[in-house]
């Protein structure tokens, strides 16, 4: 088997973390997972749903979008639709609740923290590039609460990162790019956290069935990705 | 580890299938694990969507809704609300893709198959209940469809049944209800077939990080729960 | 003139109410006219509209809804479409009248029972089934809100029932199911109390006009119909 | 009992039609109902909705609006809010119910005639001056398709015309304005055809519960303020 | 070059305004630019804004509709629709715009003065009636809350008019009604107070760019139609 | 006066337009002044709106969007919102009635371009920036369109570019960003063409009304703004 890109089957594409990328937000990442681009933003806001006031605890949401031509052929704008669509929804839920399995949102105080994801260029791996570059952003916006005393201390953080892993002609293979995610037999999305742990994972066959050997194997794969992801976090936090 | 009902961590809650439970539909299943129950009905239709039109070939969606005093609290009614919300949404794409590996889209000419899957009572677990239900369904549509002459003879079925399974205190449960799924740290949905092949797996820690040992735990007993459930289907529709 | 079903023209469907149908509703009933099927639930909430506030009066506030195929061919689900339509608000709006003329208000406190009324398999007359069981559900609502400690007493309640009737072939009938209403001159709806008096009287001429004459023969056949319903009330709320 | 505009209870308010009220709709009149008033126009439009193709049958439909301050109190804009309300559909659903029995739709060839019923003031029996005012601007519009040859001649018009009655302090009265209209315990519309029979009939008990033989006098009523439209309608159509 | 209506280059249509057209509104005027006809209504309600609360500061709004049939082509309602268009939403936005410079908001106390703006008959220049119109509604509203005492005394007011200019075959032309406007190779509205400024300037070539001679031609124009249209307001206020 | 960037009145920002910025679009411009950045996408799809089918023309039309947290203040997401607002609708607007004067559309065969401007940072100006690099955009694409034989030839293109001019302080500026804008008496936006000719003029007093005098001032300034943009995009265009 080889891969469109060339890539060894575990080999990740190219990942660059650009951090301050845009200037208002508290914290803002341009995500690059080879041609896949996001711009993920952390905006603090003061106050809390309604479901949590009063409680003294914050609260991470997050909301996804793509630009109209990020993609191969011209998408219609979500918001002239009039509503976000069920894959917009999906993939901003998974990314709401893997942030927020980052740190205890006891110690946000009652504030909100709206993570934006916006993909300015899509080539596969959209959401788990978000996540990955969400999870910086987020670190950054809690710099910044500290610095503006919503909070006393900058939190314990567990970093998260996500990955897609599948089979592709009968092989998996890590971190696939839209050719390969057109094609795949099966497509996983998994998120983890630095400690080793699975926060989620999202499992499709496209074609046919998965087995569990496959899905281990697919598993094993993402743990050396995710390995690799969260050294680049720590790197791009580091600078 | 006691469980709330009192059942065994790898004990399903009474499962019944009872067809043709109203009276229009091509297929209409009454589905119901335990406390949670859920009408499953498959609509045929001429034509299929814009993208297969002139395809040959046939399409199976899903819509998915609760009513909304079945559960504990009322929910806002989605009609009136204006829109589906997007646990709704993912629910129904899931179920449409789960029930779309059941059969060859080729084998059903250029007609669709609606299947819509409604919550009169919920206790955990509708999503499950509803691809497990839905599929019986489908299988009698596919009937039907025979007796119409859409179809020149009803196409091979790969059955498939989903059961959702967690960690309640610290232990893999099967088939959680809502008081298990509240409380419970980690929370698996898995779609099988009836060759033993995954068909989607979407696990999610609620609190804690999951281990790939828990995991693979937990496939072992929905891999249990779900041979069960194709002996349900299977009698039902001998019946 | 033989009506479809062979009944009398002063005959009723089998008419059934089966109380506490779900479970976690105040007031769950499942209303059969023959083949037409609707589950009516009371939910009761703490407070009231926002011009109610302050007023020490409560409020009863009705939804309709259909199942996409409970109606011979499927219907678009109201919520994925994103609007209610005409027909469904004109129901609704009905049912809250009617509703609403069976206790007095200023009884009730500042809470709030939500009446809802879904139609799992249609043959004609689902709003005046909807009626006659809703009634049902508000009265088992009312006893646990005494229970709750809500309200002090349960209040005096009128029984409302609604039966449709119509010009079928030239001559009056009762209680149209679906074959007879699609083929109907006329078709009226009558709501009234147990007492005799008229609630609703909404009468539509589908073909031609009907005279004075007409309408007093239906009005006559759908008191008699009505009197039988509050006596299937009757029962049921004595088992 | 003394009514608050001083009328005796059988008497209608002043009547007014004026026709080609805007110069741009096929038929356009304005209707007063004392200081009720509403611009009804129809406009033709080639072709059917989808039901009807090739049939060679036409269609009518009606809409209706208030302007946002018709009223006593600012309502909000309709199109603003992104919705029309239960009462606007329920209303526009009886002006083309009733429109629809004027004339045989067979006679329209594959043509539509929108009818747009919108009230620049209000003072109770809006829907029923525009019923009264609307058959008046479709009379006008046959003329124009006869003109414009879309119909070879302009077929036979059943008259149809509109009013409101209630018990108003326990006595039957004609034509409620609103003091009366609010303050009345049951409130009936009335749709009749020229021939004298009738179209609809909606009775609702806003108080009280009301009797066969209440409803029998406000019908005697109701009849004879029809005849006097009737009688303004032909003068109106001379003119 | 002849215009159309035989007018002179630099002739104004007929202009009229109709005070307390409508009963309900403080401030009710039917303005006619020729057949061009617009309802404008300001009503007057306690309360402001939510930026704007416990500021002693008011706010003008200002909202915009046609008719279904004010126009020569049946348009399709935009409340049946379910969102206003971009034209509507850009004239009501210059609408309020230009309102909120007739007065000083501080001198409104906390209240919001609505102003609706419906057109009944469209013949070119509905923004700029609207807004000429909606001045001497906005007038007689203060005058209304004086007599309420929701304001000590009336404030000043900077008298608002608009006007319509344009390049129709290469000649400057005021006032353009819709047969120009449709040929026209610029259209420009200019909004103005009764001290000689301006509040608003917006053109747009439709066909061929415009020179800064045009448009000074046009303000030149604009200017002295402008002027007469404060006669004729100041004209109906005295009446 | 001193702006607080430290510009003379008459600077622009640094301004920079990037080529090719993502990689699916036929046309693809990052735009930026100073700290205004968008990305301005021109895309080609086969087909036109359907009052053009037949007539052998092609259509340019425009949508435009800020992220969430292009803002100081985050915005809520059009999107989840469920529509777009007046300013978003206004814009878009402009920017398509701005590009269509670029070419004559009778040039580009039954083919649509959709002109998306999304800003990713806000400084003021985005929708100036968005014409200027969108017509960038739109000469990339028509010179794919060639490649594609979409069109025998690149038709001969009027560059367009656009610039706000404002009263800050009493003094006419060039190019104002955001702190000037929020604080400026009078905003006017000015979209020419590389002939000299003016295509939008549109100018709002914000606080005092503005003269003849200071409107010709600005439209001085902005010619010279735009002389400088003309250069950009020629000097863009070469690279």
């Amino acid at each position: 088997m080889t891969r469109p890109s060339g890539r060894a089957a575990d080999q990740l594409r190219q990942v660059t973390l650009t951090r301050h990328y845009t200037r208002h937000a508290e914290g803002s990442v341009l995500v690059e997972f080879g041609d896949t681009k996001v711009i993920c933003t952390a905006s603090v806001e003061g106050g809390v749903p309604r479901f949590l006031r009063g409680t003294g605890q914050g609260w991470i949401t997050a909301e996804y979008g793509m630009l109209p031509r990020s993609t191969g052929e011209r998408m219609q704008r979500e918001a002239s639709r009039g509503k976000q669509g069920g894959r917009t929804l999906e993939i901003q839920r998974l990314i709401g609740r893997s942030l927020r399995a980052a740190v205890d949102l006891k110690n946000l105080g009652e504030n909100t923290i709206h993570i934006d994801c916006d993909v300015i260029q899509a080539d596969g791996g959209t959401r788990t590039a978000a996540i990955t570059g969400a999870c910086v952003a987020l670190v950054d916006a809690l710099g910044v609460m500290k610095q503006r005393k919503l909070i006393k201390r900058v939190p314990p953080v567990q970093m998260i990162a996500a990955i897609s892993v599948g089979i592709y002609q009968g092989e998996p293979v890590l971190d696939l790019d839209y050719p390969e995610d057109s094609a795949a037999d099966t497509d996983l999305n998994v998120v983890m956290t630095d400690k080793g742990g699975f926060i989620e994972v999202q499992g499709t066959a496209e074609a046919a069935p998965f087995t569990a050997e496959e899905l281990n194997a697919m598993l094993e794969l993402a743990r050396k990705g995710i390995a690799e992801l969260f050294a680049h976090q720590a790197a791009a936090l580091e600078a």
